[in-house]
């Protein structure tokens, strides 16, 4: 495995093989365009029309619909396609991906794809989480700035070669990405928490308030719209992503059933120190949030 | 009862009382000074350095403690203390208010205020919410456009005098108001799911994703920053206003869970199209909702 054990900071010029040409395949292969990396990018669309569609967006890149082609002296491949393909794609993409190569992946839910592809690759996947974009998509929407600051949560496990952990963190950290790192399973349980339950209780406030008279909603102020602004987001691919991760949301949504009820009971039993000793919990969680600092 | 009968069109100069120097009380008495009625506003304050603090905000209103002083010649009384001081304020005020005086209130919870104050008031009393401002409070914050577009949700019963009624229109109109009428019991259902069930599930939620790791939250983005908001506010007033509406507020709290229920179960079962049906179903009702189109 002669490139494990190199870095980006050697002499060689890297072949990079970017999979899926959507928003953060497409905004991969500009941002690293743009960085300091010397390296060449590959673009694999699983249609022709799909590579034709993307070639325009990607100038300077090789964007094709053959895989042979894509993975020709290939370095890195990074899966950008749907967690559901990314899962799936071991067994086919054995056949093309270098022998050396080291392969990593944008997919939002951890778990099932790493156990996944170390079935497929063993110590050279690595995974990744960026945590950029998703009220855009598409080709149309990429942009070599997406991903500048956004949090890239790499999840190696005992069975990663440190090498190729190397590699994926210099990647990530090229495309301009702030990494944390933690174990897959960390990662599905902390994102079921502060992404996918949030989702899953937006949706069911916005059902629950409407239940039997919508024309209430006309009475919502900006409470009710900002919590459940992202309910309107695409139902396709959220269905997929609280599937993916189902386990984990379940859990969530099993927490927030507990606190709903433990609110519920302070209320009908009339605690007014509960009551408030439960909202004000929250406040201090809320206000305290890094992000709102 | 002189002046039941008659409206703000008339020539008389009218004596408005306002109860409570709050936001909402003295956003009142300058919106009411700003509009073209033909009013002199006394205001009410519980405390004598109430009274002061707020006599510099309020200039051409009498300003006091005392309520003979107070409802001296009141031809409409508005109530804007808390929900709580509200309802328990009838048998006090009764000595005070002259006879023939209207009355009206401010208060975001509506069937027990009512119950309580048409028990001291008859048919003189006539509920009202405005549904303006909650962040920030107290007099500092009052200003005389605090209601401009505001809805206002007026509450008759069977029992309301019809002039009253005429009376109370006209001063939340006066005020900058948009104008809606349904009974008590409707107002508070409507207003559980709307404005104090979405504070319970943000509280709620907040607490589940933050559970047991809150170093978590560094990676929430803008969905949950968004859809958790409103649980930073103050817990106190909060607690009230739940309790005060504890009944329909459970009755929306169970409705949640059972909307949880179902998409967990529907998740477990890996049923991707009663997921996505869910997830859907929630999004046409969010992006079809009147305030956001």
């Amino acid at each position: 495995m002669p490139l494990l054990g190199q870095d980006f900071s050697g002499s060689l010029r890297r072949r990079i093989t970017i999979l899926g040409p959507g928003l953060i395949g497409g905004s991969l292969a500009l941002a690293l365009q743009r960085s300091s990396l010397d390296c060449d990018i590959a673009v694999w669309a699983r249609r022709e029309e799909g590579a034709r569609e993307a070639r325009p967006f990607l100038e300077g890149c090789l964007v094709t619909d053959q895989l042979a082609e894509a993975f020709e002296n290939c370095d890195i491949a990074v899966l950008c396609m749907s967690p559901h393909a990314i899962e799936s794609s071991g067994p086919l993409l054995q056949e093309y991906i270098p022998t050396q190569a080291v392969i990593t992946d944008a997919g939002s839910v951890k778990e099932k794809i790493v156990q996944s592809l170390e079935a497929s690759f063993g110590n050279r996947f690595v995974g990744a989480h960026p945590m950029a974009g998703s009220d855009a998509s598409g080709i149309q929407a990429a942009r070599a700035g997406l991903f500048d600051g956004a949090i890239c949560i790499i999840t190696p496990t005992e069975n990663s070669h440190p090498s190729a952990l190397r590699l994926v963190r210099e990647l990530w950290s090229a495309a301009g990405c702030s990494l944390r790192e933690m174990n897959p399973a960390q990662h599905d349980r902390a994102i079921a928490r502060v992404s996918h339950l949030p989702h899953a209780a937006a949706a069911a406030l916005v059902r629950s308030a409407a239940c039997d008279t919508p024309a209430i909603l006309e009475l919502a102020g900006s409470g009710y719209r900002d919590s459940t602004r992202i309910a309107g987001g695409p139902s396709k691919m959220w269905a997929e992503i609280l599937l993916d991760n189902r386990s984990e949301v379940g859990n969530g949504i099993r927490d927030l059933q507990n606190q709903l009820e433990m609110l519920k009971i302070a209320l009908e039993s009339g605690d007014r120190n509960a009551v408030e000793a439960f909202l004000a919990d929250a406040r201090e969680l809320r206000i305290n949030h890094p992000l709102t600092k």
